[in-house]
């Protein structure tokens, strides 16, 4: 079992002042690893990387025959609670004849800073529509309608988490060791490096799963990269690397530093895991990574202000940055 | 040269689901190590933890032999910019005939919460008082007008900072490899974590060092435990440490990870860095290494707070913990 490199690292001066370790793993479409650092078997939780593995049966099932691409977008989104989510989220469930207190995600204060001061001004509080699953958990809705089950559809042996799990399980290529409790209440299922790695490989490679699961892959990946601002928002990493990516690569970011990625063009499917969890790492990671791998340019400023963003101090002056560490460089098979 | 163990766990489920890796070291006056997890020699910024070592030459010239205990503990502390720093800060000033506009640390946003929306009722922009160092500054200020330097006390090569670097090299116990600037904008001399907690270890117990310095030292220490707030602020970690030690331990944090200690009944010294630079798990770690220390107590609120931090997901049910990692009390020299 390897362990996990130094991957970002925080420069002040002449010192690497912080470091942040992690594995990433790139697999194709049959699970073989293409390149790694650090440790492919080290087991994680996806958290909300995987929105898309969770999303699959919504779409197989038929329940989102009619469906838009906007809406499919917010399905596999952790977006930030602007107008353009809560509205469009809302409008969803109302056209499901459901609403807000339907909803089992708990309420969230919107990262969005438009959606917060009109929240602050109107003296009005954060409900579930602004939690950054609300996409989610109505594609769940909409899912537990068509398969009639009770209303508490986060319950881990509800049909809605069974049918996430079973199709989380066949795209990892593995039986999950288990699950945490999510942030939204969802139950997460853990796998390992290399079976978030492979799940994304065949995300973008699905001609072999059949011609459902083929269609529904296919379905969520035009959604993501079509609508890039509906899976996170305005200036968030997701979004600005998928459009930097000109909607080549479908990109997800997850919670407590997880980065998963979608390449259909090259059939390959990435994930990262920053140990610590910290997200400057992760962002700085995901940007790194797609930049080598040739997907997004390195001088693109939205590429750029992940992978070399500039530490001032209180009087604006730079005194350092973070980025890449070596590793990340030298080690790993080539691409 | 060994590397950094890992300190405090981050748990959801059955899973670690993010690791923080870390040094820490315990040190005696003599330089001696008294306990080690990680590497003692790796080489740190010890940031804002070495505050009260920057503060020695302001009072061994005497620069500050007119002044009172609170403006000692402020020169020490990262504070929140709440009114009782601010103010006392003011007046600090007005007395050496300066003002906020002789400060050379910048403007900050006040973390304390009752400011924050002082400032924003007012339309008021922050300013550099309310810079968690202000009163650093302040010190650096009535230092530089004993010393006769010029107004750009900031400056690695002012008389000020070499000062600030001579104390510092001494209690360390060698000579910095260098220097980084903080964000406040004066250099941060880097150290070993040995060196850091052979510092602190003097500081605890500088009977050794000469008259001037025992008295400096002395001074500084009570000052920092008879004010916990004026250190810090309410809420904050090194202030609920410092008042749940009964005033026997001067606790104080620098960014990116750092813990120092200082335990004057016992001689000793603690330095804390965490790897990543992350505060969730740096609070943790200082909170549990106190308390194997028998300094605090586990079942004290304000030290539980940080060594068994609940996570809870949105709707409030608790879902995992933060907790010191296995590591942190298997390893290291028996104390």
């Amino acid at each position: 079992m390897a362990d996990a490199i130094p991957m970002v690292e925080v420069r002040r001066g002449p010192f690497a002042e912080s470091v942040h370790r992690g594995h990433a793993v790139i697999c194709d479409a049959s699970g073989a690893i293409r390149a790694a650092w650090g440790d492919p078997d080290a087991v994680i939780l996806p958290r909300s990387s995987c929105k898309m593995l969770q999303a699959l049966p919504l779409v197989e099932s038929g329940a989102a025959a009619e469906l838009g691409s906007e809406e499919l977008a917010l399905a596999c989104a952790s977006h930030q609670g602007a107008e353009m989510h809560v509205s469009r989220v809302a409008r969803w469930l109302s056209d499901l004849g459901l609403g807000e207190r339907d909803l089992r995600c708990g309420a969230q204060v919107p990262d969005d800073r438009a959606e917060r001061g009109r929240l602050r001004e109107g003296l009005e509080a954060p409900c579930q529509l602004h939690n950054n699953c609300s996409g989610k958990h109505a594609g769940f809705l909409m899912l537990n309608r068509h398969l009639r089950g009770d209303s508490e559809y986060v319950a881990p042996d509800h049909p809605v988490q069974k049918a996430a799990r079973a199709a989380f399980e066949e795209m990892t290529g593995a039986e999950s060791p288990g699950y945490g409790i999510d942030g939204c209440a969802a139950p997460n299922f853990a796998t390992t490096m290399r079976g978030l790695a492979s799940a994304m490989a065949r995300m973008a490679n699905p001609a072999g799963l059949g011609a459902t699961r083929q269609a529904a892959a296919e379905r969520l990946v035009a959604a993501m990269v079509s609508h890039p601002l509906l899976v996170a928002g305005e200036g968030r990493a997701c979004s600005e690397l998928m459009a930097a990516a000109g909607g080549s690569v479908a990109v997800k970011t997850g919670a407590e530093g997880v980065f998963a990625a979608i390449w259909p063009e090259k059939g390959l499917g990435l994930a990262i895991k920053i140990e610590d969890g910290t997200t400057r790492a992760s962002e700085c990671a995901v940007a790194a990574l797609l930049t080598r791998l040739g997907a997004v340019k390195a001088a693109d400023p939205r590429v750029s202000r992940r992978t070399a963003p500039v530490i001032t101090n209180r009087r604006g002056v730079a005194v350092g940055e973070i980025g890449p560490a070596p590793a990340l460089w030298e080690n790993g098979a080539p691409l």
